[in-house]
């Protein structure tokens, strides 16, 4: 693990920056896709994996990689603070500024969060007495990214999109 | 397209916070899948989904989504500053604090992104007269992410890795 504070920020700022390529590049790969380029749209993909390969091990350097109820913990933080402080703050920002596409997607956001950081505590607390969780199918909103439990709901309740829109998982 | 200045850095924010959050939920993922723990791989996945939804509705909001070859473009130039600034320094800085990690991790990314590079300038020119690139095999390395086209060589050149570590796409 990384000891040297100078070397660690550096380190942060890289896993920050291949984070965002290999999100760049996942999207840049689902729109050429969607325009029938898929060999393109491989180049893409394959890329945003060797961008992944970067970012794992830049986080396993900086000793970011615990245990199971350690990484559920930190995940659960995470979602806490896009709820409590980052999305609020952002969301009245975009409503101050009159900016309606910033205020949709801080809005899909924050509900997602909502329920991501539910869905963590109670992860962390059923590992406590078991090995795994129950083999439960997980449906995404592809609009909004609102996230459910065993069955499609007609409609999305936060955007609105029907069933179709959801992937299983 | 968001117009405000304010509005726009905290949409920058927020899709790095939500690619950082997706690469993590991956990692974790990746990490929980190697113990067996299946359900709670796929719980990690299915949300690492979801934070790419909300990232790539910011990405839209900020208009930064282009056509193909703008975002060919975009790809090369930020593989473009990674070889040129900020691998070179990065490495350079872990070496003057001798943090064994951080230079290796370093190095492993700033060779794979000389190749990306080459890669994405090479598609853009070539889908100057084409619709789609060849379909060529792509493999990488999933210990440093080494990226190449067509076969598998017996030994990663950069990390001396067995051909067996390559994923193929
Ligand atoms: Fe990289
Ligand atoms: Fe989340
Ligand atoms: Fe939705
Ligand atoms: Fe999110
Ligand atoms: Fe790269
Ligand atoms: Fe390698």
């Amino acid at each position: 693990m990384v000891k040297r504070e100078m070397t660690r920020k550096f380190l942060e700022d890289a896993f920050c920056g291949e984070s965002k390529a290999h999100m760049k590049y996942s999207i840049y790969a689902e729109d050429a896709e969607a325009q029938g380029k898929k060999n393109l749209a491989r180049l893409w993909r394959a890329i945003a994996y060797a961008e992944f390969v970067h970012a794992r091990n830049h986080f396993k350097a900086l000793g970011y990689l615990g245990a199971v109820d350690a990484n559920l913990e930190d995940s659960a933080a995470g979602e806490h603070f896009e709820i409590e402080e980052m999305y609020p703050v952002y969301k009245n920002a975009s409503e101050f500024q009159e900016e309606k596409e910033a205020i949709r997607s801080a809005h899909f956001a924050l509900e997602a969060e909502k329920i991501h950081e539910k869905m963590y505590n109670d992860a962390h607390e059923y590992l406590k007495n078991n090995d795994d969780l129950e083999d439960k199918k997980i449906f995404i909103c592809e609009i909004c990214g609102y996230t459910t439990f065993d069955t499609v709901p007609d409609k999305c309740p936060v955007c609105g999109a029907p069933a179709e829109k959801f992937k299983e998982f």
